[in-house]
């Protein structure tokens, strides 16, 4: 247990969208707390790179530190929030600086827990602080806790969702308004749901791909992986996909997908069409949803708002009574030592159904081509959608398969690259099942 | 912190279908639990009234005690789980004696916390022990755990959702099977869904307004609350009206609500009508799910299997392990004399939209008369539906009303208890908004 008095030390690193909201929850909700632990908190300490810049709420900035490696010099911390999001660099240094020197961390870095996390929960149990980071999947959810805690005793072996709400508004966007991409990506910057700079993570899958790699650690008791994955965002999603899925009934989702297989690890991260009918094809807008299977207790599903100051804070403050009331608690639910290192499935064995979109020459023998060469390979086709484009002497073919595998799928499409009648190497969506 | 060796003793009471469950998990999870928490598991004492009763699995006849009370007496005991289920008795007297004793207690019985929560919460603070109970709520679904800690900071103004898998196994299953009441509830009976002999406390919804009490008790950091409210259950709700709903693209759900207005409680336990295209009109079967609206986290909802002894024993383990770890919780969250009363909310002035069916005599002048009684009392109609029998000379009249409170709707419709004209006193939907 921390020995921990009632008056308690806080520093918060990174004073960005998430640290200023949450600069400002914990001076509004300083009463609150106290009434919940019995523990007095002050932040004491801030920093930032721009003393100056404007922000949603003022600070203090006689509790100011341009370089935050000074706060655990010249201030008694007890508990220190790292918010300034970077896998690397200054938030590495000052959450391994301040867990050596026995302050709690809580963050919602999920780059920085997906790539370090085994490191730095290892010196966090060697020096018996908390290192906690329920914020770091799914906003303000609180799906690490309740895999932890309320599902702890339960063998899980599957875990997924959608995990990024930029994504799923976008998805979700493009269907209800019928605009492109590139306009609805735009109109999720100026709402605040991407970032105006750099959104590539979020689309990319990467954020989504991190979370992933949290959520399997803590499900299977195991290491963080580090295997390479199918990692595949929605930037290659058209329109005419979304307005082709709608027809067929079916949605374009990202998900995020961990599952033990045969004893081996298989994580994911890809676009997904899910039937209109099913639960996960229903969370739509910025939502989150994150679906667990276990043993005994069977599907659960928990779903809530994945981003935003306001989500995240709840989360972050989550982690802090859970520390003010003095529970240490393992980062990732059981002792490091205990957390074994798992084999990999290999990706070439993952095996869906295929939604394959073709543009071709409306000419005579092209349909053939490609149904020959899905015959070579043995996907057979569940369903031909052809639609002409008289004017252009253009077609779409759209193909829905039978299940096959990634590196049947890859083989067989190799060919399309370099064929004068396919005028596009064919998009290609996974049906989930 | 609770002084807790590494030898755990553990007692149970009550050996019915979740408590030989739990017998059979504890023993073959004890190797788990130990990795988890460094801690070993035995259960050193067993009751039930009828030794010799068939079971799912075999109990060790050596620890069996006729008497549960007698165990306190003769056995050293650390965790004791109470799943015998009355809400007063034999239940309520073991919980008792062992918490005075020192013992922590872990339970499903919804009936015993929504009627004596208070008194036993404030037992267990008094004697430093914990006493635990998120198997009493929503089976596997670890909602009072998320709203205790997961959501603790966060301000929430309301909670509600569908809290028996038996009233929501049956109405999906007419909508499905298009058979009546009872004949579904028999297939449900079969099935283990509702209780073979009483299924009484599932139907008339008073095992959904306990689960409402305990609910609202944490969400609100309140006192639970003895005040009489609307609890209606599932009994009068005819197959005619679920196809009647059906047609509309509305669902009957059984839902539990409670809500903090103007600054009073509202606690409701009755059959509403939702939209096809919500989330809680697709959650169908024996799920159960728990929606909460909070500052700043907005709405987070956990969906799970909500009965059956698999989900209860995933929570009863999971209240096991939070003691092992070592975390006193205050019952409720907070410290009991820290919960507030609160006063509760007129029920007389809860407003809804009505679907209003009525079984009338086909002739002339009594469409008017209903009209004119609904105009009398400001009530307006949003749709009509008239559907004649012209055989049987009879007519049904569906209304669905614009909003009005429950004493308005009470007087209006009062009148059509002695009228000749109207062969039966309307039947009477909320609309769910």
């Amino acid at each position: 247990m921390i020995k921990i008095n009632n008056n308690i030390n806080i520093a918060i690193v990174g004073l960005g969208q998430i640290g200023i909201y949450l600069y400002n929850e914990l001076n509004t909700k300083k009463r609150e707390i106290e009434k919940k632990t019995g523990k007095r908190i002050n932040i004491v300490a801030i920093s930032a790179k721009n003393i100056n810049k404007k922000r949603r709420f003022n600070i203090n900035k006689n509790i100011f530190f341009s370089n935050p490696l000074d706060i655990l010099k010249k201030k008694k911390i007890d508990i220190l929030f790292e918010s300034i999001g970077k896998s690397d660099g200054i938030s590495k240094k000052i959450v391994e600086n301040a867990l050596k020197k026995k302050i709690n961390v809580i963050t919602p870095n999920k780059a920085l827990i997906a790539k370090h996390g085994d490191q730095l929960a290892r010196l966090a149990e060697k020096n018996k602080v908390n290192l906690e980071f329920e914020a770091s999947v799914a906003g303000g959810i609180p799906i690490l806790k309740t895999i932890k805690e309320g599902l702890a005793t339960n063998k899980i072996n599957k875990v997924y969702g959608i995990l990024n709400g930029t994504t799923n508004y976008i998805l979700s966007e493009m269907e209800n308004s019928n605009e492109t991409f590139d306009k609805v990506l735009k109109k999720a910057q100026k709402l605040g749901y991407a970032e105006p700079g750099n959104p590539k993570l979020d689309l990319n899958g990467f954020d989504a791909f991190a979370k992933i790699r949290i959520l399997s650690a803590l499900s299977f008791n195991t290491k963080i992986s580090k295997s390479k994955c199918i990692m595949e965002g929605i930037e290659n999603i058209k329109l005419e996909d979304i307005k082709i899925a709608n027809q067929l009934d079916l949605r374009v989702k990202l998900l995020g997908i961990s599952e033990i297989i045969d004893g081996q690890l298989f994580e994911t991260v890809h676009p997904c069409l899910v039937s209109k009918n099913t639960y996960i094809g229903n969370v739509n807008g910025v939502m989150n949803a994150v679906i667990t299977e276990g043993e005994p207790v069977g599907e659960s599903i928990l779903q809530g708002e994945g981003a935003g100051p306001g989500p995240t804070s709840s989360s972050l403050l989550s982690d802090l009574l859970s520390i003010l009331r003095g529970n240490t608690k393992y980062p990732f639910g059981i002792s490091s030592n205990k957390r074994k290192k798992i084999k990999p499935f290999n990706n070439d064995n993952y095996t869906n159904s295929l939604y394959l979109r073709f543009n071709v020459k409306d000419k005579q023998g092209v349909l053939s081509l490609i149904t020959n060469r899905l015959a070579k390979y043995k996907i057979s086709v569940k369903r031909i959608i052809q639609t002409p484009d008289k004017k252009s002497k253009k077609a779409t073919i759209v193909i829905i398969t039978h299940k096959t595998s990634e590196i049947n799928a890859r083989n067989c499409l190799s060919i399309f690259k370099k064929n004068r009648n396919i005028l596009k190497f064919p998009t290609l969506i996974r049906l989930y099942n």
